[in-house]
């Protein structure tokens, strides 16, 4: 049992071995390449988060909050009932029924906070999760945590030679699907829009899931955090309103997707009582309480945005983002996927020639060709993005190696700039 | 493992086994003394939050923090680099060493969260954790949802049958500690100052769990979120500074207790990067980040209190706050601790006779006396409180019992006149 710990030094108490599993101790994609590491004048494409502020309308709302008393302490371990109420309001509709927000709607720190609480009040050692690759990076260790076993079923990239693609391309293997549940498995996870694939799963596509969940007694945890982001009035389907669905499905939002705040930590879940409950327990204990001025906040924030228009004024601007980068791919003539929702989109950069002699540093030279070319890319021309091959298993690395995720949740500026500078990647790329 | 969940339907998916322990489903004593079961004009002493804002240059610091961009975003998981730098200047000298900002200060999503990230990050399936009682009730699920298994030693209430004692009367037995290691101890947690006793451990109690903690090569976890209040002038000391303890001690802070601001969710480890890693590597998972215009905020607060002598100013008013509530117990003629530090008050109910007829409500009727005392005073004078049997193991909660816990986080007025209402009592006092 005596631990060495990663520093070298050896640890007088050493740390519990599920710490040993899950990739949690590794050096991770977010940290390789941090702004810190990378040229000054990077354009950051790379992590998930906007470089614009939230709405006015919404940080104001914050602001009144911090001006009372009781919006600065402790919420109820479910949430703010205001918040809980605008959840109610603004989504139950979409869900089909009316949402109790006193049993069915969870607030949590962030959706990530909502996902690992989940884990926690469902998993038992050994339990299997499904997860399509590739997937949410945070997933894979939050499962381990918990006591679970991650499987893999990997989405398969877009089998055609042109080199404009649509992430509905991507597609998932029903057989494939079956042959990975075992009497183990206790949970799928299916993640609408997709990070990194920006696909949103058709109706068809999560009929085969729901029928195959329903067979075999699975949970169902849908993250759609950026249901608020499909392109094209791509239809959004939630998978908790297909039929016999509702009773084994947590759907899982985040306020920081909704409304350019990443940093509020605000999110929460949705579902039965049979699910929303064991959670509560698990998030009551973990943190207690999401914070409260911020709470109250999005829920003024949800109160408006039917009359604001916002999520249609922000899903057009969030188009109009994807388009400029599209564009760039498109005049730089590499392969890519254009995105149906989320706020990502994949480039393909198996066709871009690395300099063999290149200087990498020795945290990317130990992974994937990805790693490598989004090193080159962004000393290069001064874009950063991130490898996807870090959101697949070891075993499916290879698949991810092709593809560079970029995030398009930035202002027009940065976007038409990064395009700009793409261009000068043309003499790298193979004809 | 077919499961049927606590609302009496059949689960459709059996929720973890570790929700079985700990007490984790349980009714918990602040649902049954929850605000919306007592009369609406009860003055609320139960829960352990201030019915005051935070200080309004602190507010005016958040609001800073909204107009700007990254202040609205996520945060290095470690922190904001601003806080763990306010941390390491304000607190360091306290632990009479250079905190290293980078390895050695960990923010969190309030205290509670950073020490469920050093169970997550600490113990093994079978891992015994010591715990003090009464507890800070957290501890326990915290504890048993990472596998742990909880091991009680009590403070020993005072000896005296003066009606008047002080939390220092709370003693430990060293050799009750010694005989609770075994060889699958791995943690002792301290929380000085104490809730609910309000005990300020003496440095000769700190140097002998110390000198165990050694012998048997433990972790520390060292709880003082309320080490900002202790009263005339008694010392405080942290543990992490007697002669080799801070290789092997976390020690919590929060600033919700600093700041008068429970609700923002902001707290922080202080200790070695041994221990600070590995936590990093847990909470990263669990929240990602703490929230980050709140963090922000927090920095400001802390780079300001010494030159505004805040917490100074803070200290008198809490022992304000203390003297009147303490004065109402004298004047009641009822046997009471008072506090060297936090902000609670013990006061002894063995000695109120409470009418056998009395209508008590079920979730009562199933607990010791005190949960019966504690709801007689709430509905029969309008103060409500919490019943200390709860910070008990079931083996031990009969030592809790005999007190009830008054919170006098709150303003001047409201405890002149709980302090007043509390004299209603006086004709339940047994001589
Ligand atoms: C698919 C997915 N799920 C969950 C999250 C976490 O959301 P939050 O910031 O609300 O924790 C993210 C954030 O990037 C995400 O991409
Ligand atoms: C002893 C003790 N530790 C930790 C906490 C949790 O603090 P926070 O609100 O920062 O999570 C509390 C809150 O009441 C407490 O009393």
């Amino acid at each position: 049992m005596a631990a060495v710990n990663t520093t070298g030094n050896k640890a007088l108490i050493p740390f519990s071995s599920r710490l040993r599993e899950g990739r949690a101790l590794a050096e991770d994609v977010w940290s390789i390449f941090n702004a810190a590491n990378l040229p000054a004048d990077c354009l950051n494409l790379g992590q998930g988060y906007m470089n614009f502020p939230p709405p006015s309308w919404v940080r104001q709302a914050a602001e009144e909050a911090l001006a009372r008393t009781d919006t600065n302490h402790y919420s109820h371990p479910k949430g703010r009932l205001r918040l809980r109420n605008a959840i109610r309001d603004f989504y139950g509709p979409s869900f089909n029924r009316e949402v109790d927000p006193d049993t069915e709607i969870l607030v949590t720190s962030g959706a990530n906070e909502g996902q690992y609480s989940v884990f926690t009040a469902f998993l038992e050692q050994g339990d299997e999760v499904i997860l399509f690759e590739p997937f949410f990076d945070q997933y894979l260790p939050s499962v381990t945590f918990n006591g679970g076993v991650p499987v893999y079923v990997p989405l398969h990239p877009p089998k055609t030679d042109a080199h404009k693609s649509t992430s509905g391309d991507w597609t998932i293997d029903l057989d494939e699907l079956r042959r990975a549940i075992t009497s183990r498995t206790k949970m799928i996870i299916v993640n609408t829009p997709h990070n990194p694939v920006g696909k949103v799963f058709t109706r068809a596509e999560l009929e085969g899931i729901a029928a195959l969940a329903q067979e075999f007694n699975l949970l169902v945890m849908s993250d759609e955090v950026y249901d608020i982001l499909t392109f094209e009035d791509k239809e959004h389907v939630r998978i908790a309103t297909l039929p016999g669905m509702w009773d084994r499905t947590v759907t899982v939002q985040s306020a920081g997707k909704a409304f350019a705040a990443t940093g509020w930590r605000v999110g929460w879940l949705i579902g039965p009582e049979s699910i929303i409950r064991p959670t509560l327990a698990a998030t009551t204990r973990i943190v207690f309480c999401s914070n409260s001025p911020l709470q109250e906040a999005v829920a003024q924030g949800l109160e408006q945005v039917k009359e604001k228009q916002f999520f249609e004024t922000q899903r057009a601007e969030y188009e109009e983002r994807r388009d400029i980068l599209i564009s760039a791919f498109e005049k730089l003539g590499v392969k890519y996927t254009v995105p149906d929702g989320s706020y990502f989109a994949l480039m393909d950069v198996s066709t871009i020639d690395i300099p063999d002699d290149y200087a990498f540093p020795q945290s990317v030279l130990g992974r994937g060709r990805d790693f490598r070319a989004c090193w080159f890319i962004a000393l290069e021309v001064g874009v950063s993005t991130i490898p996807v091959s870090e959101f697949y298993c070891e075993e499916h690395a290879s698949i991810g190696e092709s593809y560079a995720r970029f995030a398009f949740c930035k202002d027009v500026d940065t976007l038409k700039r990064a395009g700009e500078r793409l261009q000068a990647l043309k003499k790298y790329v193979k004809a």
